[in-house]
């Protein structure tokens, strides 16, 4: 061994012992014949006394940031203690010291605030994770990974490994595939996620499985997603949604626990996805605030139970709203003293491209009682008082409308409510809300082709009261355009999301566990027998030999700890991430392979041109 | 939830309540007007009581072999108690049930001695899994890994994620590739290792790093290799080999303690590769019985340091000792009375094709001091017994004698040894034996490509006595046969396996950290400046800017949990395994891909007609 000691353990208690300590050096600082260095590892930093009985041996031996070193000395009392790091009130009296490694010059500074960029700290991501911003990023995503274990494992679940070469069975996302050179001209999939193989645990009898596991898509990358991610993924049998619900809310609850010494005893939020899209215009709000959306228009198909109150904002021929399918006002406290610059700024804002609004209607409820806006030539102030009331208005606040097409405008009020939420500090990052939002409908319509899509997966279970609809009530959609009148239309799905400061953390949902209902489903995909056999005849085969209800779920582990660790990037979670691009730049992969693995795997490469 | 209680859990002081279990039918024995159903699930059997009152529903309903089967019904005490099982005090009188899923009859028996053959099994794997024999299998392996986890928490060690979509650099093994969307002609490798990142994070200051994880060879499958495998992988700096060896025997016996019961207290025994390969005639023996080989003759070059004894055989003109580079005999306690069946038999199984022998010398040391040898004919009596006593042979041994090429013959005395070991029930199951073996030698020399290959990998630190040898003396090799004479063939590696019961269980080494001596190493395995920068840029990178002294071992996790199971097949510890051709038969994977999929990822098949 190197060393008797970490940097981060030699306490006053240690004083006049002889120890041995190894690191690297953050810092030297020379004065006169003395040399201060601080000596860093994992586990904190020590001071380091050079006396100048010393100082012929460091001019001969000069020491550099991050070279590593061993040093031997006696501990003693510091006259100008540090309180701000563990080991402030010792340093150590150096007797003698081994450069056991040097380094050139690092191309930014391992501090908090580095000095480099992203390019460059990706390009050396090693020394990177020496920053103690990332490496404390590492140690909290290894204490939420130790954290569900234990829940998990004190809760009868048992981690089994699923693989990784499967088969491609390509649904929603792409697969990344695998040239079997044993089978040529045959494939493997890395797997989007061990989804078929925890139901077949359950048809095996393993009643409750778990696996933190990595999965894979071949997806063109948004920001802030990685082609390789890691999934808490679970299941249980014999089980109700309800029991799944509590069995990870209590999951959640120890992780915060234990993470983040939190103790969340409040009740978690229950929304039907209908309710979230309504009041929040989004399927994952953020509910530290409230802020809700206010539907001054709607097409009343999708939202059928709500009242129509358009009447407050028809019949003045103001053409932005009379031609719009969708107007929602939000009303933002206190904001009704907000200057034309500031205005002017949230028009823009919602002009972006990425929100792609035409423009703002604002209304400024003033401190006096009175109203002003920006579309006084149409409204009367008492029609302006009737809108401040419907959208909850009171004295102080600014109200702000979006017009338009339903999904982008309702995409909008719910952008910039989250930006009004930040904008006023209203999303704290130590302030933690979750929420599940449950009853999505268990199909989408994919207009251009003409087929339903699994909203969720296709081993999602519709609601027990909609099996029968799935079975015997599915008419041919003549014209596409049409989807919304078709029974399936309506089916809700036994699936649930928790949401956590408004990002999706986790998702689940009770699956099908009979043959012919999952045919079913693959039949309104567009499956045929044929199709069916072949990507799926192993589950709908296993569901022949007493397939149990089962039902469970998966964590984003990567997004759960980015958001645990105050931040909604994913990648200063990872040790090793790629970039935009699907590239690790550090070791610069993807890259060109030999003739002969060509050759072996028997295959060659088709570049457009 | 469809359950009050697990059919594991129910017992004396139960009775009279009433309780809800579900699970599957393992058997139904009809007497007369009652019905007894043995009820299963992940946690154990119950047995069910039907009475007279629902012979009716039951003939309506009719319960087969493994449907799923919920029930309620009170908990009363069993006339005929069965000791075997954990509920065997009790039964459920039924009084209400609902068949939740309905089964065909399985292809094979669900019960410890199934029915099914192996391909059978693994095509209907859920089923098999569902045998108690397998689901042991399955819990001990996540024991094993659930003891790691928490022994190497306890020791300060992080579990950290390293990327499976990496770069290709075909060293020993194939690698598999994943064709790169996004980056067109470009591939990622699946990981043979983490290797070059666990060291990157010993770089980048992490201390002690481990991870259970899934590695990928891309190789011909012998019996008993799976292409994806799962490995304890660990790495710590700042240690020399003793360190590392104290932690991992800690590991190891914490293993033992949780999930044997057993405390292996006693000393790891260390022995050099060579006295391995000189005493058992390989590098991971099984210690658990003697039978050391005796080297009667054997190449001076290979075995410098021991003493010629071949005198002992030479000079009788028994032309099969005198052609044969070596020639090694071991003593088999008290099978002097084996019938010439019996020594025949032995003779037909080292001409087998495996083990190559061209014929089988043996000697009985008599009960009464005579010795009698199926080569008589040449060797008198005192030379018999001369040879007896320097194969430690005593009164009532069977001396077996192999010769011919060197390494084919060591191989074949090796393989005798513990054919032998088995057929006299010296290799009990039950029986464990740990050993590391060390000092093996860094290199090999692959003669058809006259270079060197690294014995356990490039980044493999030589013993520090041969650190100079290795950077200042390295001479042209002109004929490749004479490799023996350059002075690499002497280098000891700083490598150890460690060694359970004749399996290599894990493996490891203290790596090469500093930049120079890691560049002598690529250029001693063929590897120019490019090339080494092309593939391995970003470890020479790394070690420029302080990397501390570290080492690390890694453990088949597979192969550990199969031996702790008392089995040399790794396969029923894995949860769905692929077949000797790569396949994972259940899932038929792999398979063909979409036109669609070629055309995004640029690439074409190129079949060899």
């Amino acid at each position: 061994m190197f060393r008797t000691h970490t940097c981060g353990q030699l306490k006053m208690t240690d004083v006049n012992n002889e120890v041995t300590l190894a690191g690297w050096v953050q810092t030297v600082r020379k004065f006169g014949s003395i040399t201060f260095v601080d000596l860093r590892d994992r586990y904190g930093i020590t001071q380091l006394l050079f006396n100048e009985s010393l100082n012929a041996t460091l001019d001969a031996n000069p020491l550099g940031r991050e070279y590593v070193l061993q040093v031997k000395g006696f501990v003693s009392e510091r006259s100008n203690k540090n309180a701000n790091i563990a080991t402030g009130d010792i340093e150590i009296a150096v007797s003698s010291f081994t450069i056991l490694n040097k380094s050139i010059t690092p191309p930014f500074t391992i501090q908090d605030d580095t000095d480099g960029g992203d390019e460059l700290r990706m390009k050396y991501r090693f020394l990177d994770l020496r920053r103690n911003a990332v490496k404390k990023n590492l140690e909290l995503r290894y204490a939420v990974g130790r954290s569900t274990r234990n829940y998990l494992h004190e809760n009868n679940f048992m981690d089994i490994e699923t693989p990784f070469l499967i088969k491609s069975t390509p649904e929603g996302a792409r697969d990344f595939v695998v040239p079997s050179r044993m089978n040529a001209g045959e494939f493997y999939a890395l797997p989007q996620s061990p989804q078929t193989f925890k139901q077949l645990l359950m048809v095996s009898g393993y009643d409750r499985y778990y696996q933190i596991v990595k999965c894979f898509r071949d997806e063109d990358l948004r920001a802030d997603r990685q082609p390789e991610f890691t999934q808490i993924d679970c299941e249980m049998c014999f089980v109700e949604q309800e029991d799944i619900l509590q069995m990870f809310e209590g999951l959640v609850r120890r992780i915060f626990k234990d993470v983040k010494n939190i103790d969340y005893t409040e009740t978690i939020e229950r929304m039907t996805w209908m309710n979230a899209m309504w009041n929040f215009g989004n399927d994952k709000p953020d509910i530290r605030f409230d802020m809700k959306l206010c539907n001054l228009k709607f097409p009343l198909h999708t939202f059928s139970e709500q009242s129509d109150i358009s009447d407050l904002i028809n019949g003045v021929d103001f053409k932005v709203f009379d031609e719009a399918e969708t107007v929602i006002a939000i009303a933002v406290q206190g904001c009704a003293n907000y200057t034309r610059k500031q205005t002017d700024e949230l028009t823009e804002w919602v002009k972006r491209p990425q929100i792609g609004m035409k423009g703002l209607v604002f209304i400024k409820c003033n401190e006096d009682g009175t109203y002003k806006s920006s579309v006084d030539k149409f409204y009367t102030e008492d029609k302006l008082k009737a809108i401040a009331t419907a959208a909850n208005a009171t004295v102080g606040d600014l109200i702000l409308i979006v017009a338009g097409a339903e999904e982008r405008t309702r995409k909008a009020a719910s952008d910039l409510r989250m930006y009004m939420g930040t904008t006023l500090g209203l999303r704290k990052a130590n302030d933690f809300k979750l929420l599940w939002v449950m009853d999505f409908p268990l199909f989408e319509y994919a207009e251009e082709d003409n087929r339903w899509v699994a909203r969720h997966h296709p081993f999602t279970s519709p609601k027990p009261s909609d099996i029968d609809t799935m079975i015997n009530n599915n008419p041919k959609i003549e014209n596409a355009a049409e989807y919304l009148k078709h029974p399936y239309a309506n089916i809700k799905a036994n699936a649930y999301d928790m949401v956590l400061n408004g990002n999706e953390i986790g998702g689940g949902s009770i699956r099908i566990f009979q043959k012919e209902l999952q045919q079913k489903m693959f039949a309104a995909l567009g499956m045929d027998d044929a199709e069916q056999q072949h990507k799926f005849g192993f589950l709908l085969g296993a569901f022949e030999y007493g397939a149990p209800p089962h039902g469970g779920l998966a964590f984003g582990f990567d997004r759960l700890c980015a958001i645990l660790g105050g931040s909604e990037s994913i990648r200063d979670f990872i040790a090793f991430p790629k970039n935009n691009s699907g590239r690790d730049v550090m070791i610069d992969a993807p890259s060109i392979i030999d003739d002969k693995q060509f050759e072996e795997l028997q295959i060659k490469l088709d570049l457009k041109a």
